[in-house]
């Protein structure tokens, strides 16, 4: 079959790898219909050092069963599921407490032999613990937004949910990219009603105010801190969303981050030491987040696309086939293209 | 009357300054009845510049009030009170919200004109907010258990609070100090089945065992955290109460921390950036705590501590009078006492 193998920096191609075949009982198999490509797929395709063979990339997918392993229960072929970011056994007490992303028996796509979502179809290891079935015959236009359950829209979520967002708390997101714009989503849809959003893209900032921003900081660091109390009287907001993952992003945070209040950071950190000493101890400032346990949340954030209440897939503005995933990379990159979808 | 003063690092002289009066009509005039010395008082012990009209110092009082501004409602003359260790006006919304320590008209004793705990007499500020009146005729017997809801009991339980300590979670708590051991009462009495208190003096960690801890670690360093995650079948606990405040004790923290768990500080930080990115990131690791809002929490334990359930007061292992108060900075200095009480 044909998939996405990146070589190196800035070199990501589609070759052929081996079809999938169920290896473990618990294995299944999957169809790829929708997957996309993540900002922290970009990382790679920042950064990675070459590589002769290539290696496979992608993480978010749904898709269709094909075939599945005996001892998987709850699941039949033809079923149209959406996989979460990260592959997990449901079982384990880190399951049953909601951090699949620590599962005892779970791990990572396009690593150790197990596939990447970018390609035509993926063997999915724990698919019992895993794989969440959707309604059949899921409208075609859901499928995108369907699709952000996998990880964007639930990283949104936690960053939300671990900063405690609810209806009393006034809220700052830093980064307009489509964690950015999901965490605005999801603080609305928690009941925020002070959303100010950092971001200096005004056509992704004008989507973050139909999200629910209620206003938009385009200015960064010292100044775009200033700005930010301005609007709050001084103080900053009780909770902030990190949503980009740069040392910057991250003092811009405790700079508007309110006394007693909370960081939650979902951005992958591109730093090792936080400044995090005396005075933000003086102010009882909390820095929470991590990576998005998307599987604890599908269930709870799923009838809200089903019905169109939220639409996170609005976040994609582009598609494109397999064959051009490369050039989906590239509009990422270059920041032409906010959020690629892939329709292998 | 005759007050505590620090003159530089080593140097804590007892000697004449003027005495308190009412200056605004919502202070009050408290005579100090017991006052005591605070590991955090160390740290300028330890460090602080020479200066040669001595500085004020203490926060950690409780007395009776001998006079009131025109404007302090709630108390009258003659009320035994309890000073948490900052002032506050309880009204602001951060004292509504339970965050004194951020008041926006309060502030720290010993500083800016106001009187430290260490003293014979103590001008307190915005005293409406500030005191809590004790219930008269208090046990004398309880009076050194009621000293600590100013400031180290509470802090133990602020620690416990913000790292979300319940029945359901285990514990490590760093540090076999006053603050130390205050958490583990704390930990205890929010209902941990398991704590794991980490520290090398078997006198104080004895008391740890008598006020909850189920294990000692008296190994430190990567030593300790491998002891601690022995214990823990690899794991170690959903929560780790800091509470020393040097950067290797927080290092330790984040050895010692379970996968989607908690750390909280109480300990003063020595140190300006944190070792927190990816790899913890990974593993959704909170650091939360602060500075105490001590008056947020005493009418929560004010009753434990009438009715004998929790004796925070024996974590005070010697008494001075007013005139060897530089000695009892010695005996805390040489770790010859744990905390030291003061009755003028």
């Amino acid at each position: 079959m044909r998939a996405t193998l990146i070589y190196g920096a800035g070199d990501v191609r589609v070759g052929e790898v081996p079809d999938p075949v169920i290896k473990q009982p618990t294995d299944a198999l999957v169809r790829v219909v929708r997957a996309c490509v993540c900002g922290s797929d970009l990382w790679q395709y920042g950064s990675k050092p070459a590589t002769p063979h290539g290696d496979r990339i992608g993480h978010e997918f749904l898709g269709v069963i094909e075939d599945l392993g005996s001892e998987v229960s709850g699941l039949s072929r033809g079923d149209l599921v959406l996989a979460p970011f990260v592959w997990s056994d449901g079982t384990c007490d880190f399951c049953r407490e909601g951090l699949h992303t620590s599962c005892r028996h779970g791990g990572s796509w396009a690593r150790d032999g197990v596939d990447g979502g970018q390609g035509e179809a993926v063997r999915v290891p724990q698919a019992a613990g895993t794989l969440v079935k959707l309604p059949v015959g899921a409208d075609p236009a859901l499928l995108a937004s369907l699709l952000t359950l996998s990880d964007v829209f639930c990283t949104g979520h936690h960053c939300a949910v671990t900063a405690g967002v609810d209806a009393r708390t006034t809220v700052t997101v830093i980064g307009d990219g489509a964690v950015g714009l999901s965490a605005v989503l999801a603080a609305k849809r928690l009941g925020a009603e002070r959303i100010i959003l950092m971001g200096r893209h005004k056509d992704r900032t004008d989507l973050g105010l139909e999200f629910g921003a209620t206003d938009v900081v385009a200015e960064r660091g010292a100044e775009g801190v200033e700005k930010v109390k301005e609007l709050t009287g001084g103080d900053g907001t009780h909770a902030v969303l990190e949503c980009v993952g740069l040392e910057q992003a991250l003092t811009t945070a405790f700079g508007v981050v309110r006394a007693g209040g909370t960081i939650s950071r979902v951005g992958a950190p591109q730093y090792s030491k936080v400044s995090f000493g005396f005075p933000d101890f003086l102010r009882n400032i909390t820095l929470t987040g991590g990576v998005a346990p998307a599987r604890a949340y599908i269930d709870e954030l799923l009838p809200d696309v089903l019905d169109g209440r939220v639409q996170p897939g609005r976040v994609f503005d582009r598609t494109v086939g397999l064959d051009d995933v490369p050039d989906g990379y590239r509009a990422m990159a270059d920041r032409t293209a906010l959020k690629v979808l892939i329709e292998p």
